[in-house]
């Protein structure tokens, strides 16, 4: 083997456009100067960021120093520059992001995102054009920052029928649930605190409800599968109406709660769903704390796989963003049919295999209602779920007041439009004094 | 995007001779039979094994049923088929199954191997000779089974530069470990246990010794800091001469001892060694049990990513030997300069770092020694370490006979060179009763 000093430098470095110079691509320029050596022994060529695109130029500028790189406020001026081999879209959202993404494509450039709204919901397109022009698109930041996630589904587990993914895909609301679970304090005082570390935005909307989570679940769940995109079809449902109590009865019964993303093949389709969930404290999920990020995959060769590490920030995100510029500079020039097909899948075997809708989805469940305390109120709600064929697997019932009781069930699997159907009828049982809380179970997580 | 039935099966197939019939040799094909339609939609094309080199061809037979495989007993034979573009070695060991690899290599075969004993020994040769030959070697199953470490170092975190390793890479020690920690049973009687369930190998040598594992650390460290393997210079120390003791005593520190392989860089060299080590019960790697692996890298850039999973077993390496398969069916004819090299970097930018002499290890020290119950015994071992230079973490001392005393030591970090030769003067004061037992803290991991 030959050592000593790399000759890469002699070789053609690949050119860069960075659109969007944030939290992200500040991070992407900061990693390739700082080890542009490191990276130049791996890629075998430098990778050069030429020109950016932001809307603060005179901020860029100040970022950038004195370094040789052309600064507009039009990404389409780099989408356009026939000097740049490949575009880094790092300025989010559907709009914008997707005119620039979509131009640099038509252009012959390749694409590195990190744009998971963009990709759950514009996916389709943007792989067929890329597939049309012969040019990648690489995403690996797109979910779970660092973790190179995206590389395990697409190369690391080609072998195996995946059979389920489940994830703490979300860092903001993995902390939120970490701190109300370790300090028991309510929803609303954890995520004003989340807000002021800044493990939260200002607007959480997109966290709290799921959203995000599911943009990031629809590309695992089209990886996976080797289906379209389809974020349409998720199942999302939020932290936000969560409580501290539910969190310690949880406990109680041997659970943690978890803010999951979980898709699953079915013989008659896809489950494609986020939702707060409990699952048994022995699972490697369940010691995920704070802001972290993990991710399980089930395959039917490889059985469990796990990938942890830190799902957000500056530099994690960078760094996916960078190891997808050294797969695109290693792979630069050669024929688009021995490159790694953007969905795991090669584009003619994509299949459209149905998503479930919510009612199809079979889970395990946790409810929990205040109820008058007299006789024959547990005869009742028993005689409910056992006309919608729903067992119950265990009970708490415990006085809440010198009245009332509290009673908490963890229901066996079932359709969730069954278990939805016996809520509404219990719900509505005279002696009911609280609006029923659910949540889903998955203990074989 | 097109969806419908595949086309892979109009393409041509990728023909694949197999060395080895074994557990792993027999669950790579059952997994190709298995999964072929699921293979083939990511590959592009089928992968079809069409010749095996086997002991016992009556056996090989059986196994194969009806398939239209070519079977020998000689493995140069299908080194030399023109019709086979990719070798599986799957025989093991550093003779025979190295002729047959770089004869495969000489006829510009494509080898897929699972042999970390031959790479951690003969791998410059082999990926010399692979270069030369424009032919790839790929290695995925010869590190933590099922795991997809190897892509995860090669390709997933290239943004970074690798600060240091820890795994748990071998799932026989890791087994007995676990036995002993959580049922309180010495070595012996765990050993012989994990051997009547298949856990341990008629002869446990490479296992308890720490031998596969360094084999596997190894190529982990060539990896992560592009420098040619190096396995002659790993120091190695295995945990056959653990007791049962010394587990129930770091537990009570708030440590697990578990068998790690740590890599790390600092300036002056790379530190490359496999020893029983205490971490903390909050190590993501602490909680590791039974035959379970998991590798724990820091990456300057990502921080801390964790990937674990099935280490061992037919399946799980199986699920390996076939990702590789993939891996060079989709990149089969592009030219080698576009392919992922071997061991990370390019080869020319491969460096040759010293890697330490066990002497300039450092790590902290857990220590444990009886000795007569009378005045001044402390302050003469306190002496010893005080002179040079080790200074105590915390201290139990108890006792165990009506005139003896156990004492443990957590000692901060020092050079090993340091804190043997103290070891070695502590070991002759008159009033120790046993031989002093040394483990290793790493109380960061």
């Amino acid at each position: 083997m030959t050592t000593g000093k790399s000759s890469s430098k002699e070789m053609s470095s690949i050119k860069v456009g960075l659109l969007g110079l944030g939290v992200v691509g500040g991070g992407t320029w900061k990693v390739l100067q700082k080890n542009a050596e490191e990276i130049a022994r791996r890629a075998g060529r430098r990778i050069e960021i030429t020109a950016v695109a932001v809307r603060d130029v005179e901020k860029a500028r100040k970022l950038l120093g004195d370094a040789d790189v052309h600064i507009t406020t039009d990404g389409l001026e780099i989408a356009r520059d026939p000097g740049i081999d490949i575009v880094v879209e790092l300025i989010g959202g559907e709009t914008t992001a997707l005119e620039w993404v979509m131009e640099a494509i038509r252009q012959g450039k390749h694409v590195v995102t990190a744009n998971k709204a963009m990709l759950a919901v514009h996916g389709n397109q943007i792989f067929d054009a890329a597939g049309e022009h012969g040019v990648m698109v690489a995403f690996e930041a797109a979910v779970a920052g660092g973790i190179p996630i995206i590389k395990a589904m697409r190369e690391g587990l080609t072998a195996n029928r995946i059979e389920w993914i489940a994830g703490i895909i979300n860092g903001t609301t993995n902390f939120i649930l970490s701190e109300m679970q370790s300090r028991g304090l309510p929803f609303n005082t954890v995520l004003a605190e989340a807000q002021r570390l800044g493990y939260a935005e200002a607007d959480p909307t997109f966290d709290i409800e799921g959203v995000d989570a599911a943009h990031k679940l629809t590309l695992l769940a089209s990886l996976a599968f080797g289906i379209p995109v389809q974020f349409d079809k998720a199942c999302i449902e939020g932290i936000a109406k969560l409580e501290a109590e539910d969190i310690q009865h949880a406990a109680r019964l041997g659970y943690r709660i978890k803010l999951l993303g979980i898709t699953r093949r079915r013989d008659d389709g896809i489950e494609l769903r986020v939702h707060p969930t409990l699952i048994r404290m022995g699972s490697p999920l369940a010691n995920v704390e704070g802001a972290m990020n993990a991710v399980l995959v089930h395959g039917d060769v490889v059985g469990p796989t796990l990938y942890y590490g830190q799902g957000a920030g500056e530099m994690p995100t960078a760094s996916a963003v960078v190891a997808d510029l050294v797969d695109v500079a290693r792979l630069d020039s050669a024929d688009p049919e021995h490159r790694v097909p953007h969905l795991a899948f090669q584009p003619d075997a994509v299949k459209d295999i149905p998503i479930l809708s919510a009612d199809d989805i079979e889970t395990a469940h946790y409810l929990r209602l205040r109820v008058e305390d007299r006789p024959g109120v547990l005869a009742d709600i028993s005689r409910i779920l056992a006309d919608a064929q729903i067992s119950i697997g265990s009970m708490i019932q415990e006085p809440v007041q010198p009245s009332e009781a509290s009673i908490i069930f963890l229901l066996h699997r079932a359709r969730e439009g069954a278990v939805r159907e016996a809520i509404r009828q219990i719900q509505n049982l005279p002696f009911v004094r609280s609006e029923v809380t659910r949540l889903r179970v998955e203990g074989s997580i």
